[in-house]
């Protein structure tokens, strides 16, 4: 059974072919009926995609769209690139009578190579009157979901809503995976659209905190891409208004937001690059926020503790020393670790002493395809929680192959 | 053929069996018969072992002995740990007459698990009687090499030496791998011995120095373990001060210590686990030096680089991406890339434009078992040289073993 999932009011969405890749969707659109605040969370990399440049100038304003082609960066591409963003802004502001600094654009793929840019800007102009144009219909959404697709597996949608009086707010997001294209990189992308009205800076506020515990706490493979950016798009179409943080409507967008970026988050890591397995590293008891994070990300990013898990190997050492070095306070005399799935909960070391566990029982809660590592540091109150998966011989085939 | 490395002026070395692993040698010991000043650099992790505290109280003092055990890190072993480690040292300065306060321990192997103290302990008391004694022979320390490797394929041994009139100056070092052994974590060891005479402090600036530009710089799989270690012992039997910077000796002994420290790190990237090519990335011209260590650990560090490597894909887009986010300062827009072996050379990228290359050339540059990354930014005088080795399966297939 297929789960689905609506559009917030006012936006609709396409997938269509721009001819980048050999076959297949590569080309999406988001759609909003109405300038729509925006909100925008950037790649840190220094060398940075034309999109990236181009959506940051942007960020903030009032804006109508998001064109995403999969398929090839645009990174790498000099005053060609820049051209070429500029040049499938206009067309596709063109084809729904909007303007062209209305339209934000990502790009995923290969980089160092242009954009088709004719092919491209063909089946943009072809959009608005094709049996592909922009719908609200569950279906649309589902082809733009599928057009964004790169190395990912799965498509990833994920959507909130609550009423307020009679009215009802809807959240929806779209992301894919941050796993790492042959022949080249790609990039973790996500766009959540939502029908409540609400400025920009507070957007933009909302949801930073919400990329800091979801989209910033997972690691495939601790390689950051040229173009990785979450945006988001407020309407107002729900009539809705989020204004200040009293109130329950702020609290359930607040809390909806959260969950859709987080629930995309967990997709991305579940479906990283020849993953088997999604990890779950969460921390307890650290002395401060920043400290519990970096910690859980710690262990999930390291290589060694990635390879035990997918060798199903109860190997809490790998843990403690991943936390060692990842840069997060803790006392390494006071530590609980244990491993907990489906099949149950193993405590593998209490008070930073190994205690001696069942081999049978943790060898079942590890077979789990869902297995968390849950650390207590009984030093503050600093929890996080960091999604990853396993290093496995597929991602090594996936990103070794020959660039053919 | 096989090199012949000689132990300098005063050492001694051995090689032994204390019964922790199944078969083979696993206890090594070097000895000097003067008291020798001592330097080391120690792991950053905040999980150490007891062999990492007992080191750091008495590093600086004059010392008289290394004993280095494999199979077992004596890691998160608590009291019992550190009372293992007196023993050692008490047993090893019983036999030879010194003190137990001049013996350094270095342990690697599994952690959480006591050592076998009594079998080690009965080894230990037997040795200087035995036919495994301590001897100045080449033999001595080859076995003693051997000893203590663990997923090492190859014993890791290098030695340099200049003459100060009819003086000669010996600088030999031995260490041991940073791939992470079944069932834990390992270690990264090295210890460089000399019959120089200086003081310690200058020994500890030079050997910083040394490690920085070595085993500073090199990356396995970018984990960091409890027991890492390079200490250092100079015993002066040479009868060469080395007292200020100025002078020949002076520079002699630096050159020396930093080839030997540089030649045992290029070993362990070299044999990392799983590892099939060498890859050095050499960056040039970087606004600083701490920007350029960066930038080229950032690159031999990153999984999508290293399994590019093992594909032999001309992959500049990686590197360029790993820079990035490395945290190094650079600009996006001034770069060059270039691949280059024995093979011979291709440029990738110039001025941060990909350059078009001859597939074939550069697929028999990337087939050679050390490929160099030239990267160039035209900003400053920062240069620095990082080692690292491709990701393979192999690696995953080590470390995804289940614990047996």
């Amino acid at each position: 059974m297929k789960q689905v999932y609506e559009l917030p009011q006012g936006f609709s969405a396409a997938g269509f072919s721009g001819n980048i890749k050999t076959e297949g969707l590569d080309m999406a659109l988001l759609l909003s009926d109405r300038p729509a605040a925006s909100a925008g969370v950037f790649t840190k990399n220094r060398v940075a995609a034309a999109c990236i440049d181009w959506n940051r100038e942007l960020c903030g304003n009032p804006m109508r769209a998001v064109l995403i082609n999969s398929g090839n960066a645009n990174a790498c591409t000099g005053a060609r690139g820049m051209q070429d963003n500029r040049r499938l802004a206009a067309d596709i502001a063109g084809g729904f009578g909007i303007d062209p600094e209305q339209v934000f654009i990502a790009s995923t793929g290969v980089i160092g190579v242009p954009l088709p840019i004719e092919k491209m800007a063909r089946a943009v102009s072809a959009l608005p009157q094709s049996s592909a144009a922009p719908h609200s219909s569950p279906e649309s959404l589902e082809r733009a979901s599928r057009a964004i697709m790169t190395t990912d597996l799965k498509p990833k949608v994920c959507s909130y809503s609550f009423a307020v009086g009679d009215k009802t707010v809807r959240i929806t997001g779209m992301a894919k995976g941050s796993g790492m294209i042959h022949p080249n990189m790609a990039t973790m992308l996500g766009f959540i659209t939502t029908d409540v009205e609400i400025q920009g800076p507070l957007l933009q506020h909302l949801l930073q905190n919400a990329v800091d515990d979801s989209f910033n706490m997972i690691s495939v493979d601790g390689d950051t891409s040229t173009n990785d950016m979450v945006l988001s798009l407020a309407n107002g179409a729900s009539g809705v208004q989020i204004t200040s943080p009293d109130g329950r409507a702020w609290q359930e967008f607040k809390e909806g937001l959260n969950y859709v970026a987080r629930e995309l988050a967990i997709m991305i890591a579940r479906d990283g690059e020849g993953a088997t397995k999604l990890i779950s590293a969460i921390v307890e008891g650290a002395l401060t926020l920043k400290d519990a994070r970096t910690l859980a990300r710690g262990v999930v990013s390291s290589n060694l503790v990635k390879a035990a898990f997918f060798g199903e190997d109860a190997n809490w050492g790998r843990v403690l020393a991943a936390m060692g070095y990842s840069g997060g306070a803790f006392n390494p005399r006071a530590v609980d670790i244990l491993f907990r799935s489906e099949a149950g909960e193993v405590l593998m070391m209490e008070s930073a002493a190994p205690m001696p566990f069942d081999e049978e029982k943790a060898a079942a809660v590890l077979a789990a395809d869902a297995v968390e590592v849950i650390i207590r540091l009984y030093e503050g109150t600093g929890m996080a929680t960091a999604w990853g998966c396993d290093l496995t011989y597929e991602y090594v085939k996936i990103n070794g192959s020959y660039r053919t």
